[in-house]
C-alpha cells in the first residue's frame, strides 16, 4: 500500500476501505507517512467526504493508536458528558455534581482551553491544589465513593488523534464533521465511555457556528456513535452568548457554585439541569424525562450538587473552603466596568470575540506568559436586556493593563447598544425529526 | 495576509486574487510557507479548479521566481516547441532542423527524462562530446547561424515550479490542468518564447492518457497563453504506441537521422513534418499550411534537416560523425527479440510499459546506479500489424541482464498478439471545432 494510492483515491472521490485508513493513520502516527502527504489526503477527504464506515474506521483507529482506560470496575452504566467548547460553558461542574448527586457515575476525562473556549481542567485548577492528574485507581475509587472525577486526558489516550488534530489545525482541515466525529469519538472511547451526552454547540461563540452544520455533526456522531457500539445522547445548544455571565477561570468556578446554591443564572441553570437530567437517563437512573428532571431538580433545591462538588474538590487534593468562601479562590487586580453609552437593548454580534477577550485577560491567547486566573469578563446584562445608558454591559477583570487594551478592542467590537430589541436565541435547538 | 486564511479560500471554492497567488508562491518557494501547508492548498487547488485569471496568476508567479532568458537580439519570430512527454518522441530532433533549415529560429531548451517519458537532453548527451550547458551568447549566436539550439534549462529558470513540482510529485497533485498549463507555460514564459508549438500527448502512454482531458489541456494552454500575450498552437497527438520505432537514448538519435535521411517510420515523418509547418507558420515563414508544409517537405528531401542536425551537434561539442556512422553511437551489449507465440496482429495495450521497459534497460528507472546510453526497446512492428509466429515483436537492447529481466516483464505486460485486428489510432487528433 502507498500513501500516494490514497491520495488519488479519495481525491477522485472513492471510500477506504478499513485496511486503507488503518494503514493512513497507524503510518502517520509513527512518522512513516510525511506530513506534507497526510496533509494532501485531509484536504482531499474534507472535501470529498468520509461515509459514515470510515469515520467509523477513522475512529478506530484512532483508539488503537494509544491506550484504553478499563472502567469495568465501576458497577452499573458510567455516563460521560463532552461539549464541543463555548464561552463561559460551565455546564460540567454544576449538571456533573447534580447528576452524580442522584447516582449517576461520571468519568470525566477533560481538555485544556483552546482558541477562544475555556477549558474545564484550566478552571479547576484555579482552586489552590486542585489536581487534575489522576491514577487509574484513584479515579475509580472515587467514582465509586462520589459519582464523579474530573481528570486530565492523559497523553495515551488517542495520540493519533493529538497528532493529526496538530496538522489539521495548520492545513485548514478542522471543521470537517467525520474529522471531528472522529476525534471527539475516539478520545470517549479510549477513556472509556459508552453513554455519551454531547453538547454540540451552535452560535457566533461555537467552532461550528452554523446551526445546519451543527445538526450535521449531531446526526454523524450519533451513527457513527451507534456504529461503535456507543450510547449517544447529542443536544445542540446555543452559543450566540456566553453561557452564564462568567467568563474566565475562576470566576466560571464562582459561578458553578452560586449556580449549585439554586443563585445561579437562569439560562446556565435551565441548561446545567436538561444535561443533568439526560446523564441521569443515560445512567439509566431513571428511564422518563419528567422523573430525571425532578431528580436533578430536587437535588439543586437541596443542594446535593453543592455536596457533590465538595467532595470532589477534597478528594482532588482542592481547598474546599472555596465552596464557603470565593475569595479563597484567584481574583484579578482591576476592574473595569464597559457601559452603555445611550439607551437601548444589549446585543451580542460576536460571542468568539468575548471569549477570545477572557482568552487575552488569562493569558491563554496573545502577549505576555503569565497565567492570570483571577481574569476574564463578567456579563452584566444579557444579549436582548433593556440598558439604560451608563449602565454596565460587562466587566473587564485585569491585571495587566496591556491585555486590557486588547481585550476592551475585543468586547468592544463582539457587543453593541441598539435601538431595536434584537431577537433572542432558544437555549436548546429542539429537535423537529 | 495568512497561508491558513488562502487554504480556506480555496477548500471553500472560492477565486484567489493575484496578490494571494504571489504570496502562496513566493512563500512556498522563499520556505516561508510550510510544506504541509501548502500540500493542503495544492489538493484544494486540485479538486477546486483555478480559472483562467488564476491559472495566468499562478504562471506569472513561477516566472517571477527566477530569471527570464532575453532573447530580443534575435531577429525575427522565434519558435519553441514542447512536448508533454511520450514514449519515443523525438520530434524535436526532427522536426526541430527541418523548421530551422527553412528559416524558423529555435531556441529549445529542454528537460530530463521523467518516469516513462525520455528527454531530449538525455538522448542529446549520448552523441560524444555533445554539450547541453550553453553560455548566453552561445545559444543566441548558434540560432542565429544554424537556427536551432538545444540547450539545458538553467536552475534559475522558474525555480518556484521545480520546488513546486516536487510537491505535487509526492502530494498526487500532478495532473492538475491549471497546474500543468502554469508549469509549461512559465518555463517557456521564462526562457524567452514568445510563439510556441505545444504537443499534447494523449494515450497509454501520455502522462494524460485521457483525450477530453487532453483537450482541455490543449484548451487551457491557448487560452491561459493567449492571456500572457504568448501565440500558443497546441496539437493533441496519440501516445498509445512508441512514436517511430525506437525508445532509448542513443536508439532515437540513430532514428531521428534516419528520418532526416528519409528513412525513417511512416509515423515519426508525418508527425515530425506536421509540428515542423506549424513551426513554419508560428515563425511567420509561412502564411499558409500548404506552403509551410512543402517548404518542409522539399527541406527533408533535400535532406537541409541533415545538414542542421549536423551542424548543432557540431556547434555544441559534439561528434557530428555520427551522422554518417552511427556505430558512433553508444549501443548495448545484447539484443534479446520478443517474438510472436502464434499468428495474429500486434495489440499495443499499454505505452506506458513500453516506456518503462526503456527506462529501466537504461538505468533512468529501477535498480542500479550506471546509465545505459544504447539501451532501450526497439519496436519490430506497429500496433495492429499482422505478424507470423516466431516473428520478432520488439527488442530489448541492454547490458545489464537484471534489467532485461524486468523490462522484459514489463514489455510482455505492455503487447500482445490477438487474433482480430484491433483498432488503430489516428496520428493527430484534429480538431472538431
Amino acid at each position: 500500500m502507498l500513501p500516494y494510492e490514497l491520495i488519488i483515491k479519495k481525491r477522485d472521490g472513492h471510500t477506504h476501505t478499513r485496511q486503507e485508513i488503518d494503514f493512513l493513520v497507524k503510518g502517520f502516527t509513527l512518522g512513516r507517512i510525511e506530513e506534507a502527504q497526510m496533509a494532501s489526503w485531509l484536504m482531499a477527504a474534507f472535501i470529498q467526504g468520509l461515509d459514515h464506515e470510515e469515520t467509523r474506521y477513522l475512529t478506530e483507529a484512532m483508539v488503537d493508536s494509544g491506550s484504553q482506560l478499563d472502567l469495568s470496575r465501576l458497577m452499573g452504566a458510567t455516563v460521560d458528558k463532552h461539549s464541543t467548547g463555548g464561552v463561559g460553558d460551565k455546564t460540567t461542574l454544576v449538571a456533573g455534581p447534580l447528576a452524580a448527586a442522584v447516582g449517576v457515575k461520571i468519568p470525566k476525562l477533560s481538555g485544556r482551553a483552546l482558541g477562544h473556549t475555556g477549558g474545564t481542567l484550566d478552571k479547576l485548577a484555579t482552586i489552590p491544589g486542585f489536581r487534575t492528574s489522576l491514577f487509574h485507581d484513584e479515579l475509580i475509587t472515587q467514582i465509586e465513593e462520589i459519582g464523579l472525577a474530573v481528570g486530565a486526558q492523559t497523553a495515551d489516550i488517542a495520540p493519533a488523534d493529538k497528532k493529526l488534530y496538530a496538522l489539521r489545525d495548520r492545513t485548514a482541515t478542522v471543521e470537517s464533521i467525520p474529522f471531528i466525529t472522529a476525534s471527539i469519538l475516539s478520545k470517549k472511547v479510549a477513556g472509556g465511555a459508552k453513554n455519551i451526552l454531547i453538547d454540540v454547540k451552535a452560535g457566533s461563540g461555537a467552532f461550528m457556528p452554523d446551526l445546519v452544520r451543527a445538526k450535521q455533526l449531531k446526526k454523524s456522531l450519533i451513527e457513527t456513535g451507534a456504529e461503535l457500539g456507543l450510547n449517544v445522547k447529542c443536544l445542540v445548544t446555543d452559543m450566540n452568548q456566553p453561557l452564564g455571565m462568567a467568563v474566565g477561570n475562576s470566576l466560571e468556578i464562582a459561578e458553578a457554585i452560586e449556580t449549585l446554591e439554586g443563585k445561579g443564572p437562569a439560562d446556565l441553570t435551565e441548561l446545567s439541569l436538561r444535561l443533568a437530567a439526560e446523564m441521569v437517563l443515560l445512567g439509566r437512573v431513571s428511564f422518563k424525562m419528567e422523573d430525571a428532571r425532578a431528580l436533578v431538580e430536587s437535588a439543586l433545591a437541596q443542594r446535593q450538587g453543592l455536596v457533590v462538588l465538595e467532595k470532589m474538590i477534597r478528594a482532588q487534593g482542592g481547598d474546599d473552603g472555596v465552596i464557603k468562601d470565593r475569595r479563597r479562590l484567584p481574583a484579578a487586580a482591576h476592574i473595569l466596568p464597559i457601559v452603555a453609552e445611550h439607551d437601548g437593548y444589549l446585543a451580542i454580534n460576536d460571542c468568539r470575540a468575548i471569549g477570545l477577550a477572557a482568552a487575552v485577560l488569562s493569558g491563554h491567547q496573545g502577549g505576555g506568559f503569565s497565567f492570570d486566573a483571577g481574569a476574564g469578563v463578567l456579563m452584566r446584562a444579557r444579549h436582548g436586556e433593556a440598558v439604560e445608558a451608563g449602565a454596565p454591559l460587562l466587566e473587564l477583570h485585569f491585571t495587566e493593563d496591556e491585555r486590557r487594551v486588547e481585550a476592551e478592542l475585543l468586547t468592544r467590537k463582539g457587543i453593541a447598544v441598539v435601538k431595536e430589541k434584537p431577537e433572542v436565541w432558544p437555549l436548546v435547538y429542539e429537535d423537529e425529526d
